[in-house]
């Protein structure tokens, strides 16, 4: 009669497979179960003990291999008071972000130069366009949590300070390509980790 | 120098103007402002008292038009105790389903007649693929909220028991698609408003 | 001088490899022959005799691995006086249907809860929205049959009241999501072989 | 409770507005009716009295404005005993033709400069992938019908000899870019109605 | 016999129409000429008399509006002895470099925080995946010239420096999300024209 | 903290893995250098002493891996005196066109069957649409030099004499799908190499 085999309704992603420009191979789907669809890692408080005081908790594919192909993954953040997810871009996607507790200030600038920043509180929602530089400051005396999804199973995540001073690119090249002062570019180099 | 005058970063949905294939015209950037960005509906609890005892409060492209041509959209689920989101599909969209109250009982059914359904607690997450059958239930004494994600602006929402019994599809062509008898269709067309 | 080696024409799928978001691995191209780009399988008459007295008859990425990564693919349908390919979806593709023989009456629902339905003659086509709940019913004394194609080698296809009465999901579960009573759900899943 | 106003299922073309690289702007739902879905004009034979004794009778964007944004069109081929579909390419999809009546040859030339070509009979069905110069030859004493599907709503059509010979392209560029002798394109240039 | 107005093969720009998603609407075919084809603002050296001593020539859809809907744009770079373009990204596009006079050193930094960079000569070609930071520095004595090409018609370009010192965000924002210090950012702001 | 491994950036082709819709499957991270990112084939000028006094020099995924899932390709043209790049397509890309050297008549031909033809100088531009035929032809007194590039990483490239007169279509065949006389088919079989 009317055979329920013919069709690809999901790719679970193999992670022990080759991953291709479309994303990883997927899991045979007599080996998926439901488990293979959830994802528990969000439950949980990420650790803000460190310099940004804040935390980045993916479901991205990497992480919860069911969005593979799927177009759509998402994070947690917690952010203590004081503190920031630095300036950043997902270079793969637009971020669709919700406050589920306290108060984010949170911005994000153009390719026109123009910057769009404001506060967030409780139930609030904001986009920020895929590529485009942005942040999200806790704004209050309690540490705020959002959860923020994106157009990509695979958004990608670049830090700015992380990208100019966690990493071996030397310090002259640094200076020249931003225009900061040497003296600070070997300074912030210290601080995050960088080499160079 | 270098002019920020060459691209087209984002495109703020123009409700006024005639919608394409790929969404609305956009916005003139000049008259964009941060508050474009930012959608506040998803702040407060949906109205549950009606005959699902739940709610969809949706941020999609025609509520919030910065999503537009974005790729993602979003919107809360609100589900009273005995409360459901019925059968239901996405046309246009996968989901990624985020716990943040309460209990829910969820599942979904393949183009291969399986089904994959759980429990899922506060925090829990889990991913729909597109177009596919899939449902929420209350399975706790207090009412359950999620934030569900999707694949693009606009993903649509076909309710499986409103589309069969909620319109004026005659009665016996209702019967004939589905197998249901006559006496049944009959009945609930009547509870969900349908005529024919 | 010119070189004839520099490109990737198409990619006849190897059901054997692994499937990706975007199809199968490619076929090796020394390997390929004109007959892998021919299929034989809609020159013949579907089964009928069956439940709903109609066959699809899928030429997707499984049966035609030619189509894979082409973005189309195709079926027969053939429905007996009687017939009826019941309420259904393609999560993943619109659908175009030219009738080759006899008469046939379709609709389709949209999101908006709309119904657009009519009959369709020998020649008459009509185009089904990606995702969308539709049907086709025979409306003639003869045995009517379609070409349909699709906007994707990997459609999928979801019938409903198999997806609701055809497998192992609760009866408990279905009522709670369809609003169906209890021996209309149980009688059902008689007749469709679901248990639970 | 669940409104059915948030979604974009479809979007009939209008075309008296302004086309856009992912189609023609949407006409107002309230204004779609059924017939908007349905295309008769696949029903009757095309005019084969011609130089190529065929015909082909389109269901693109232009003709049936429902496929808009789809990602998907058809036609019909009509070919006389004796006639052809010359040689030609769709710029912007692949094809996937079933025979429904006669004999057709059939073949593909690929950017490796290897030919697939074949004999289709009634039933059989051939796919060729986009951009690829192909052509269609009735093979039998009798005309052959066929029904092709594309994988786009606007997929092109250019017909190579009517491209070389059919236009003001002068002579002698033609000559340059094709290697034919002089006499030969002049000879063509009158037959397929071309100057220059 | 075989009509030739079927087909959308381009859709030229029409730049006083309303932006979409996809693009700008089409000009009008009767209205669009071969020199709508063709963009001299390459040809033409870039003023490097700027703090950068570097230009970038854009043939972006708002420049050349023929790539409108085509997947490609592309631009030209001029950069003088002692000269650089800043650190940068493409939010919506990959680029190809290919180096047509002098010699420039390029990198780009990935999300995983890994450097790839190098010195390039006339005739070498790099490619920087769509969205990551990158750079290109004058490496020797005679001003370097590159064509760089695009995946997008409106790629976008985001200077950091200029992005983060050339705006009205404020100093202590800056400051809080790239843990420059104060003065630092003021230094800057002044010479790259920003206020607060 | 913020960690970097969550990403894809890119998708470095590993030429020895089976190719998918999508492309290659990925070179591993840990393996790719920065020497993959640059390719200098088109440093050096091609070999124009052949029946076409011209050379294409790709840069396509086959010959540069790191495009794989970019989007985007390149090529070079050279083109010595009396030469010519005949009639052909890339079935799956538009084309972007930058003279560095010399001076070169293009053109390309519609579906409409329109023909946009001029002669472009250095430095100047031209785009060519998705799957049109096209051709570029030196047009001055020393050989001319062309940057193209090209909006996939796999644009293809069908030359459509060499389709039609470099392989084994049999010449009856080529003679009914171009209207070409028998003496002219067999001519030019003999001068491009073909037979039948």
């Amino acid at each position: 009669m009317l055979s329920g085999t013919m069709a690809q309704d999901f790719c679970v992603g193999d992670l022990s497979g080759a991953q291709t420009p479309a994303g990883f191979p997927c899991k045979k789907v007599a080996q998926v179960t439901v488990s293979d669809f959830v994802f528990s890692g969000l439950a949980k408080a990420g650790n803000t003990s460190n310099i940004i005081k804040a935390a980045v908790t993916p479901a991205f594919v990497n992480q919860f291999p069911a969005v593979n192909g799927l177009g759509i993954s998402a994070a947690r953040l917690d952010i203590a008071p004081g503190g920031v997810v630095p300036l950043h871009t997902h270079p793969a996607a637009s971020e669709f972000l919700v406050v589920t507790q306290g108060t984010i200030a949170a911005g994000f600038i153009t390719s026109s130069n123009d910057v769009y920043y404001t506060t967030l509180r409780k139930g609030d929602a904001m986009v920020f366009p895929q590529g485009l530089l942005h942040y999200q400051i806790n704004a209050g005396g309690v540490t705020a949590v959002a959860i923020v999804s994106f157009s990509s199973p695979s958004p990608g995540l670049q830090i700015t300070p992380i990208a100019l001073f966690g990493n071996d690119l030397p310090s002259a090249l640094v200076e020249a390509v931003t225009f900061l002062d040497d003296a600070e570019v070997k300074r912030l180099k210290k601080v995050l980790g960088g080499s160079g």
